[in-house]
């Protein structure tokens, strides 16, 4: 993609756009490259491992589809950010290809972030969302980190079983998942409801905001319902990765139950 | 604490175990920072805000006992790790001082956090811990992260409300609590029992172990049972901190409903 390595008006990219254009997902650690390397739409394109990542795969029993090179642990470190817990095993990959609002069955449970931009939040989420059978994640294309890096290390595979849905308006495309069937409840500390009293059912598109600022005020609106976590200590608010934990293991329950 | 500066073999101290006798803790952010002014437990021995952080001091009606420093926001950053995000405010304050496994009564629920030493994933569970009236974490002296910096921002204020109780040998305090009348249940992916289907009772201690390695076999040993979380999806694991807070969910909502 040379010819894009400047703008419309001559004006050069700034490197990071140049990054989400160009780049491949730098996936690693071994949750996640086992992951990757199992789920056949994953694209590898190349799989670094160090000797001892090399011992371990093959213990494992994983055969991967293309032969990986064996390289020293710094040549992995060098790739990736300073603090990055790698575990001797990096991979090279497409991302994933990203469904539309459209391929999503109106079924289920989807989430829907708004500017979440922490990909440690973000990555243990995408990882909750696979560990309660999610159907998709959706979010905005702008505001939401990268799924590569510190959120796929994060998802712990999560990635490979849940799909991202990138849009460029939430408030739009949560009044097309309305249109659809879906219940939308935002999670709000000042919801009227406690969640866990919520009238739930699938499908249900659940909103969580950021840390801090929660959800957008266009964004609360468009909600059919604002709930709270009802807490009993003294801090009222949960990290946001947990919230969506603690939602989902009420949804999942209440709507199991309820069928 | 000068004359430690040296350990008995005139051996110098290293750096990391120096801070740990003689540093303060730092305090950054503002939900951690409001938390640790208003417990009179906490003994804060300096404040800086940046001008922008003094507005909102007196904006939030915070009147601080001590005269806040008011700094540029690199004095602040130049104190911290370079990608702390403290919002123009740091308090340098004494730790708070640490109860013992006696000092607590035998009521509610305590958590016990086995190696975990991801200061992000230890200050997000404080934080539920909190948030779920928890009556003490319980932890041991090696191999936890030190209370202050990361885990006091991720704790966003749980600290001041959550004591720490630091034990020497964590197998030894589980036998102390179950002698004490605490039901002891540890969480493993492995475990025999659907946590939400086991008989959960007050004093209830619930052990946690690290992500990957799990509960350490003599604390798996000393719990009275080991509990799963049923997940339905294609992961079977969530990042500790997200099953904590799970966890505790159930637990909170379980033992108020058997009252």
């Amino acid at each position: 993609m040379r010819k894009r390595e400047k703008g419309r008006g001559g004006r050069p990219w700034r490197k990071r756009e140049r990054r989400r254009d160009d780049d491949l997902a730098l996936i690693y650690g071994w949750h996640a490259v086992q992951a990757a390397l199992k789920n056949p739409a994953r694209r590898i394109r190349r799989l670094l491992v160090t000797p001892n990542g090399a011992r371990r795969l093959e213990e494992l029993g994983i055969k991967p589809s293309l032969t990986p090179e064996i390289v020293r642990p710094e040549e992995i470190d060098r790739l990736l950010p300073p603090d990055a817990v790698h575990q001797g095993v990096l991979a090279e990959a497409d991302p994933l290809p990203a469904p539309t609002l459209e391929d999503l069955a109106p079924e289920g449970i989807v989430l829907v972030l708004d500017q979440i931009t922490d990909p440690h939040n973000f990555g243990a989420i995408v990882r909750s969302a696979a560990a309660f059978a999610v159907s998709a994640v959706v979010t905005t294309a702008r505001h939401s980190p990268e799924a590569t890096g510190v959120l796929a290390k994060s998802a712990s595979g999560g990635l490979e079983h849940v799909p991202l849905v990138l849009v460029q308006n939430l408030a739009r495309a949560m009044g097309e998942l309305k249109a659809r069937g879906f219940l939308l409840i935002g999670l709000d500390e000042l919801g009227e409801t406690n969640f866990a009293d919520a009238p739930l059912k699938a499908p249900l598109a659940l909103a969580m905001g950021a840390e801090g600022k929660g959800l957008r005020a266009l964004t609360r609106e468009t909600c059919d319902l604002l709930a709270r976590l009802d807490l009993p200590g003294q801090i009222k608010s949960l990290n946001v990765s947990n919230a969506a934990a603690v939602a989902l293991h009420i949804a999942t329950t209440r709507i199991a139950a309820e069928r």
